[in-house]
């Protein structure tokens, strides 16, 4: 009887491999690994197809299949059969290694291994090792309110989904850097390899110390097919795979074929000198104490799409072709003989052979796996938030600029740089930076004072005048926002922290791997085994206002609306006003867990407002009143006037400054909102404000002239339920952009001073003849300003820097310098408003 | 008197070159190159620093510089360099070609050229010819109310602007599809290459066909840095280069260093090789008429950033090294030593001997280039529009779903391909559908009856098993988004028609491009010069309310969020309820222009509401009641029903069905909406409806219980405005996925047919006692479909099919099935609405 499904028509035959006649494994070892490669793959089939049934002790019935057949052979038997040569290593060498899943919807290759190891009882005792359990195994996948067919979050030993294909690589790498032991066994799909992200992430190899950082060992399975295609990769010669690999910096090592025997034989021995050259590297390094770039072994693994599948159904290929993509037999509930040939194909694994009465794994081919936190499944890395350790967190108040309210002007972001680059001080192995090659532009720079910007690739005696690259660092700098988005992704998924730091405008390429983050953190925080990692934080900077010379295609800051469609149990955006606030929210942000968090700050020199005391209560409170830019403050206003962003808020302040000056005794109260997600309703973002406390803060019948820093409408969407709604007059960016001053660019979108005071004064009908005298002052400093920055190519000293605006308060107003930190103090925590101090996370 | 600029400091001396000792210019051709490339480069640093004393015949001062310095000179030299080197031989063979400028910032490179070679005055007469006009081009660049520093919309000869990084080759494939005599030149930088998109996008070269498509001849400069870094491409050996571009399929040729004589040389040898070689490979595959696969060449230039800069600054490498990346002597106006170095710089490429006394290029320069549209500045297919033929196009009407209403059951998809493929078969080279692997799954299937999938990587025999495989065909299919976007943009660009498929949930993928491409539309469409192109097409399918099973990473509507905030002067959003509307809404987008049009429609099988006649009314109008779904449609409603997108039509249809079962009083009326932005104000979007228009469909008091495809706030920010704003209750996606039937699903988001009829019920306060009867009901039925559900993993069947819902409509609701279209007719132009006639475009 044979030991092995029959692999004789399969159409690659016997293996042909870098490392010729491989014989490492005895006949007996030969035998087990293709008894437990079957029981992976009856479970793997089981779950496609079965509710019932699970270990075909009766004949395989109707009543048994599920009514709707959904999963993907595809990829699962290339997957399970990697994945089970790694198991014999891990034991031979005690490694510490895990399992990424890059292929499309191949969970079940992956959820076998698990179950068949014991670890998906442990989380889920009701999915027991024994028929019973099976049952429940095979029903729940691809089943309403089961699981799915990735390696979802529910998926013990998964950090990588995979839903979206592409980041497979760029996970691997962050998972290893800063764990020098740990070795992420990556499968890369061929459909997958033809995404740009996964294209450029081969790259990653350059950023990469084998001194201080694990290893990733990717395995590139020609699998051949995506959906309907073939793949790019599995149709090209050998020859040009080989040279690619070559040229993206890695060795590579081929294994092709089908017939069983000779592919254990040569994968067991490929992945033996994998493992062994990795070793050999980092022994090096490590001895040497010098790292280096080694050319890291990775694996080309060609095997038949739906390897062990009938070879030919109904005088069509299927194992071999894209038809074994999905569910094989997809018409077994109409078609008698393909029930038939679905049940022999399954017994032809023997499961009697594989498990005992009870319907537990037979003790011989459990012993192949290895135990306990050994197990791939069952490595902490992959539930990183148990290996989790807190920052060292500097305290953020000693950072504080020193404010002259609307005096003071500094960079937000140099500031944030010393805090950060102490952060990055007190945590060297558990904290990085990372951005695409903009950290320096950002004004960001003093980061590298504790932490060198990582460069593995060739250096020249000229790099030393800038003394920033290192092969050992802490900042991360590639030229694609995928790689280090990925990167940060598997970096904080795996237990430690960082930040993302980039340009505004390019944020958008990354879009949808935030979004497939914020998904997993959703369903992760759901799941009570899973313990909650370091939030994903996002720094934008070079924001739209101060792009007005790059133009248009710089000019985007529509992020914020993709991150609003998330869950509210992940999304957090803070717009800090100035350098003081911007200190109060990254530490908030460094320190929370679960959450995706992006932070709008602009990297120029601007008006600083707040001391640090008051910086830290109006973030608490995320939105509040500023008495001392409000005149009559202890009246009902006539018009508010209100502001979210930086840039716009110098606008809103100067506007309100203004009106100040040609209209003395309107009432002006000033707003300004940290936390964009306090103006929705509480019933729809935890951080929201009833609508006792918003109306408390902006009226609920006064006109609120709202300065925003992006696209006027998502205040609208996140304001439509309230009271005041149609009160609410939004100036934002939109997409009116040219080549600019930032002065003609805030006027192109309405954003600037004149235009908001202009705004307010036609918002308020009661003011009669007075309205028009003043719109034409307004109009005319607009056109004085406007003139002088065409006919110099820069705007008038005070438009940006604004140090008129502070000195013509009287007291009333509360405008006296010396006493603006103390009214700030008052306003940020009045006591009316004092319900609005809401959650702080 | 030296000819050319000193480059004996230049860091990396004589020319290195995979043709070795290339000697095809002679000594005077030499000269007239360096003084050619002199000219260039004075532009190129005019345009960055002065706004006077163009040429430098009065001693250099403060004020001639502009007072904001911008630009980028760090790429300028190797672009010209080898934009000069190709016009030789564009006039030895009369080529065809255009380039394009991957780069960041690189526009002065193309300027100087487009300036030298006539074009630009001819687009621009006001920038002449002579120094006036010389004075006014250098002022405008990166000056406010002028120019950018890419290769904007307002550059002739560009049709790739690259402010964002990473398509300069998927836009050049794009162009020379279908275009078998034309050559894109294209430079991609190092930083770009970087890139996911650009990494994968090498890979272009397996969908080129040499016999019916042009070429693209990609440069790869390795300028060596990005702003702060060094480029990756540049820091590895060229052993693992070279094997880089064997591998991606690529024939690559050296041409290395910063000597002026021999790097003209070698260039001038090596394009030459390279043009011989892409000509012979074409002769090769008409001569025979059989296509094939050729490692087309390309080049890797590495020349210093910067190049012919000066070599040291103040003890510092200001050529060759990232300092020369933006304006290399940024502090001339503080520092009077630089203001003399940048004079003497200037002065080195001696003006006086490049330019004659009134301002123009010296007649033996001009004469290097070409002339006429073989000036690759002027070359017809970089504006489009000017060679853009009409799609010739098949009549919708003929392929109208034969409707029995609310009975008829099929896949909207399915019969659009066959309008598609009808649309392939006149259009055979002006027309192809792009698709990341997706066309057949989204069943559209049938368009390979007039178009294959181009393939010219390596088939095997089966592959003619599907048979839908060739190196000739109409279908592009990678499995990267942004590779067929870049395709389909470049066909477009280039004067063709195009349109892609994707999933729904994966194309956040390209938002950025998406958002780019509306950009440079926007502004195009401001340049009376540029031509109407076609527009961009998008069909969103797959759509989340059929991601159910799938799950939560394949669950996300939001793109319309990211459209919808980009310009009104180019966005539509189309949600047709059924497979007729889709026909009209499909031939619609494809005979417009210089739109970006996004549809929306699920694949799967659904009910069909309209005849082609009523859908083409309701499409026209994009929004209507209607009139055969309401109750009493000739009083005043008690509630509105309304929806948007097809799947979730059928829901509130079915809502209808259930609240007029047990509620046969109630006045409904039944409101669809096709054309997203009716829903917003004509004042914000030219097919809004005025105030008074949706008042009259909508009305401004009634509950309107609205079901919507996408994220719910998207319709919030739309109506915020309206007058009934507070009572519009929207329901759509939420972010509550999970493996699902498509019922709970809906369930899970609130937008299934009971949840909407409970809503409806809980918004009217006058039903009373019956309304907890009623909702108990509802609960009761949407309970047992649930156990169903559960218990089987699929809806029941009339949940699925919904075939119940129109049979019980007595008379006066217009539901005897007989008179349903005639009804339909009447409710898609109702007199009283007649105003909602707007915009069909």
């Amino acid at each position: 009887m044979s030991d092995k499904p029959d692999t004789s028509l399969s159409p690659f035959g016997t293996a042909r491999a870098t490392i010729k006649d491989a014989r490492v494994l005895s006949d007996d070892e030969l035998k087990l690994y293709n008894r437990y490669m079957s029981a992976c793959l009856y479970l793997c089939l089981g779950m496609i197809y079965l509710k019932e049934n699970p270990l075909l002790k009766e004949p395989l019935k109707l009543e048994h299949l599920k009514s709707r057949l959904l999963g993907h052979w595809g990829s699962d038997a290339g997957q399970v059969f990697t994945y089970m040569h790694f198991n014999r290593l891990i034991k031979k060498y005690d490694l510490d290694a895990f399992f990424i899943s890059g292929p499309g919807h191949g969970a079940p290759a992956v959820l076998s291994h698990c179950y068949l190891e014991g670890t998906y009882s442990e989380v889920y005792p009701n999915i027991s090792e024994d028929a019973e359990g099976m049952q429940r195994f095979f029903k729940q996948f691809s089943f309403p309110g089961g699981i799915g067919s990735h390696a979802t979050p529910e998926t013990p030993g998964s950090l990588h989904e995979g839903g979206e294909l592409g980041y497979s690589l760029s996970h691997a790498f962050g998972t290893v850097y800063d764990h020098p032991n740990l070795i992420a066994l990556t499968m890369v799909g061929d459909g997958e390899s033809e995404t740009g992200p996964l294209a450029t992430s081969w790259h990653s190899n350059k950023f990469l110390n084998p001194k201080t950082d694990g290893a990733v060992l990717p395995v590139l399975h020609l699998n051949g097919y995506k959906i309907n295609n073939p793949t790019v990769l599995a149709r090209v010669s050998n020859e040009e795979l080989h040279a690619l690999f070559i040229g993206y910096g890695w060795t590579p090592y081929f294994v092709e074929g089908s017939d069983l025997d000779s592919m254990h034989q040569a994968m067991a021995a490929t992945l033996e000198k994998c493992v062994s050259e990795i070793r050999s590297y980092q022994k090096q390094a490590r001895d040497s104490g010098k790292a280096f770039r080694p050319r890291w072994p990775m694996i080309v693994l060609r095997s038949p799409k739906g390897w062990t599948a009938p070879r030919d159904v109904d005088g069509h290929h299927l194992e071999g072709y894209w038809r074994a993509h999905q569910v094989p037999l997809a018409d077994v509930a109409q078609n008698k003989e393909h029930l038939k040939l679905l049940e022999s194909w399954m017994k032809g694994y023997k499961p009697e052979t594989l498990f005992d009465e009870s319907g537990k794994l037979v003790p011989e081919l459990r012993a192949l796996a290895p135990d306990g936190d050994r197990r791939m499944s069952a490595n902490k890395v992959t539930n990183g938030g148990t290996v989790r350790k807190p920052l060292k967190m500097p305290a953020f108040e000693d950072y504080a600029v020193d404010v002259e309210p609307g005096v003071t002007e500094t960079s937000s972001l140099a500031n944030i740089a010393k805090f950060l680059r102490d952060v990055i001080k007190y945590n060297q192995t558990n904290f990085r930076l990372f951005g695409p090659d903009e950290t320096e532009s950002n004004k960001l720079g003093a980061v590298y004072e504790a932490g060198k910007k990582v460069w593995m690739a060739d250096m020249l005696p000229e790099d030393a005048d800038a003394g920033n690259l290192a092969m050992e660092g802490r900042v991360m700098e590639m030229l694609s926002e995928h790689t280090v988005e990925g990167w940060l992704e598997g970096y904080i998924l795996s237990g430690r922290h960082g930040l993302l730091n980039s340009y505004e405008p390019f944020i958008h390429i990354i879009d949808s791997m935030v979004g497939q983050h914020a998904k997993w953190l959703e369903v992760a925080s759901r799941l009570g085994w899973r313990a909650p990692i370091a939030s994903l934080n996002i720094l934008l900077t070079a924001t739209v206002w101060r792009q007005d010379h790059n133009g248009f295609t710089h000019q985007d800051p529509g992020f914020l609306d993709v991150v609003a469609n998330k869950s509210k149990d992940v999304t957090r955006i803070y717009l800090p006003p100035d350098s003081n606030c911007l200190a109060s929210v990254m530490s908030h942000c460094l320190k929370s867990t679960n959450y995706v968090n992006v932070i709008v700050a602009d990297k120029q020199p601007h008006l600083q407002y707040l001391d640090m005391e008051s910086a830290i209560a109006h973030c608490t409170k995320g939105v509040g009143i500023w008495e001392w830019a409000s005149t009559f403050p202890d009246e009902e206003p006539d018009v508010v006037m209100a502001s979210c962003g930086d840039v716009v808020t110098k606008e809103a302040l100067a506007a309100t400054a203004l009106l100040r000056k040609y209209l003395p005794d309107l009432k002006i109260r000033f707003v300004n909102v940290v936390d964009l997600f306090k103006l929705t309703s509480h019933e729809i973002h935890p951080h929201g404000l009833t609508d006792h406390q918003f109306d408390s803060i902006f009226t609920s019948d006064k006109p609120i002239i709202f300065n925003f820093h992006s696209y006027p409408f998502l205040v609208h969407r996140l304001t439509y339920k309230r009271a005041g709604a149609s009160n609410i007059h939004v100036r934002g960016y939109n997409e009116k952009g040219n080549i600019d001053t930032p002065l003609e660019l805030a006027i192109r979108n309405g954003t600037d001073r004149f235009s908001l005071a202009m705004e307010a004064i036609d918002r308020m009908p009661n003011l009669k003849n007075k309205a028009s005298m003043v719109r034409e002052k307004l109009v005319n400093e607009q056109i004085s300003a406007q003139n002088y920055a065409f006919k110099h190519g820069i705007d008038p000293a005070d438009l940006r820097e604004f140090k008129w605006t502070f000195g013509s308060y009287d007291g009333k107003a509360g405008s006296d310098t010396k006493n603006i930190s103390n009214k700030v103090g008052k306003g940020a925590q009045p006591e009316p408003h004092a319900a609005v101090i809401g959650a702080s996370d």
